[in-house]
């Protein structure tokens, strides 16, 4: 017997049917905002993800090298990749452009609970705009994805990584020592804050200003305490648009760094409670990344959402229930009426309706059982007897009822219980 | 500048717009009859692949180890994964099984026209049923999958392997034996085969039968010229199956091997003459694979798509054209209209309408220009005049006619012209 690769999943019919589900639904959300869906391969030149991500990333990547000896990786993410496709060939197109992706990405660490080293994601961005309206048009579009599957109980956690970033920058710093800063404020690392703070002769009344920006979080009321500045009205205008636009479940929490150099504004992180320690299901911001991959300045903003993860949390709070029954099985009595049980499903099939036919040449009552095991709504049995008459016998599968029915209307009968 | 890895692709909204609308037409056909989706990992252990398909295969591949010093390789095809999969966990559903599942498959080959590093397939198996209708019920999905997509130029060359097998079979053969002769007629290389006869001392009058079967081809009543056997008395009541099915463009081809070992029965291709010399764009049958995974002989008729290829032979008979357009694009005029924009762009989208809004605060002419080049098929203009009002401008893109309509009745307004 051969095993699938560790932190690698099969789905099954069942548990397929509900993602497809998940899927069609964010994806029909996407769409009727105007995000178009783009989609880039499976594996890029491992330069492209140390350029993003820096060289330490190698050690979580599924990294090899081709037939022709070059280095590639599987993707650990897709913004790189949507950066790569802007610059070679989007770059001439409308802005805005709105983008959104799906698709497998990979990761060599530990599998636990809700981490796989193939998992899914959902991505978006928009290109080309920075207005309040656009930062809050990405984060509805999350939002909404997110409701779409039936998920409740999440909260939007608010940051604005400028604030802190414009502080450090203020003070002189060398763009190293901004990104040591931030990587101590990021962790939450007072002590090593501090010393870095000693270090470079920071003036202590700004570092206990940053320490406080640091640990601002609550209601969106809290950005009342903050001081003015464009910052605090960017946020506000900002907070106003969610609003209109009528995301629910924001807080504001100016400590998200999220880690990364080159998020330049806004920044959001999305948490199902639900899940526990691995409770974040989404993360964004605004950004700065086409420079670095070889193209002109242009303001952008993006998220990723965890596909897996959010079917978990939903799963927890209630169970998907998918109906994925056909609308009939057609079972022939004998080898005398098989040859009308394939005449009928084509033109079950051709009224469009969904419908399959007993191919084993099974008895009654073994395909009573397969009519039930597969979800067939209606059962349409032929037999000798009623197959001389023209006709045929309906069995609704819920209610049990069974009626002689001609061969003629059987389609629209079907099609009229459906509707009903 | 990073180039994306040769022999891959990425797609552009326009391209996946109608790759989606395929993938959903098709999709939507297997549902409809009874298939269930399922998914499995785009990477597997090396072994379950040369298992399936010889050492040879390792040449193809993209091989690779993992961190754990484990041989793994991205999949060039996914039917030993499905067999895997059910060996390790579906064994136990009702039978008959019908699955599909699609995805991307990886060789390592020379790029060129129609053959990608990086493509994408659609597979179909029926497992654990082995009637003429089993098989049919396989060929007319394929059929249907084809033509779900508009794609009208292609035909169907039924095969039956398990005839010269036998013959081969017949003569007293090894297994290895067989395989070498059946490679020979596979090439249809006449010289190897008639060698190849002769060292195995096989009788003239049977090797020129076998010739005359690799030859048979062409409509199918080309079966009457055939000898009677049980294979002869299986093709005649499989081709009656699938006329009742309504599968059309059937041609008899007796001399398809497909070149590998599994296949015990019916086999079939299909050709899309647009294509030239890449012409086959599916191609399946009967075969035995899941003792070679480790389970019980089960019966199992299956068949894969090329989805790039069908997409390209569609679009040479007739462009695809998919309508992307969003129902309102919604345009303030100044600063004082904007979070009026973006209450009604709200309410919009629960109605259930695609709309989106001018987030980059462009003058008019701009965003009728933008909205234009997304394809909206309305335009929402909030001047202060009508504002006071209560009302907007709506602007239908198609016919260019425009008029004021309150702010109450817009979601109606458009939904109404949407139904017309």
């Amino acid at each position: 017997m051969f095993q699938r690769p560790r932190g690698t999943r099969d789905f099954a019919p069942e548990e397929m049917a509900k993602r497809q589900w998940a899927l069609d639904a964010m994806r029909c959300v996407a769409v009727s905002r105007g995000f178009k869906e783009i989609q880039m391969p499976i594996f890029e030149d491992l330069e492209l993800f140390t350029k993003k991500s820096g060289p330490g990333i190698v050690e979580e990547l599924y990294a090899f090298k081709d037939k022709g000896d070059r280095d590639i990786a599987l993707r650990p993410e897709m913004t790189a990749q949507v950066m790569r496709f802007y610059v070679n060939d989007m770059a001439p197109l409308p802005k805005p452009l709105k983008l959104f992706y799906f698709g497998p990405c990979f990761r060599y660490e530990n599998p636990q609970s809700g981490r796989f080293r193939e998992f899914y994601q959902f991505g978006a961005e928009i290109i080309g705009s920075n207005t309040p309206e656009t930062d809050a048009e990405a984060v509805s579009l999350a939002s909404s994805m997110i409701e779409s599957i039936g998920l409740n109980n999440y909260s939007i956690r608010i940051g604005y990584i400028g604030i802190l970033r414009s502080m450090l920058k203020d003070l002189k710093l060398s763009d190293e020592k901004v990104s040591e800063g931030m990587h101590y404020l990021d962790k939450n690392d007072e002590a090593r804050f501090s010393s870095f703070s000693k270090e470079n002769s920071l003036p202590d009344e700004k570092v206990r200003g940053m320490m406080a920006i640091r640990n601002m979080k609550g209601g969106i009321e809290v950005i009342d305490d903050l001081e003015e500045c464009s910052a605090k009205a960017y946020l506000k205008e900002f907070i106003g648009c969610l609003s209109l636009l009528g995301v629910r479940n924001c807080q504001l929490d100016l400590g998200i760094v999220r880690g990364l150099d080159y998020y330049t504004g806004m920044v959001f992180e999305i948490d199902a409670p639900e899940l526990g320690a691995e409770k974040q299901v989404a993360g964004g911001g605004s950004y700065d990344l086409v420079p670095l991959f070889g193209g002109e300045q242009v303001f952008t903003t993006g998220f990723a959402i965890g596909f897996d993860r959010i079917l978990i949390a939903r799963e927890k709070e209630s169970k998907i229930t998918v109906d994925a029954g056909i609308d009939a099985y057609v079972v022939p009595m004998g080898d005398g009426t098989r040859k009308t049980a394939l005449e009928i499903v084509a033109k079950l099939r051709s009224s469009g309706l969904s419908a399959d036919f007993d191919i084993m040449r099974r008895s009654l009552s073994k395909n009573m059982k397969y009519a039930a095991s597969i979800g067939a709504k209606n059962v349409v049995i032929i037999g000798d007897k009623e197959l001389a008459k023209g006709a045929a016998t309906l069995r609704d599968m819920v209610t049990g009822d069974q009626k002689e029915i001609s061969m003629a209307s059987l389609a629209d009968a079907i099609s009229s219980k459906k509707q009903n």
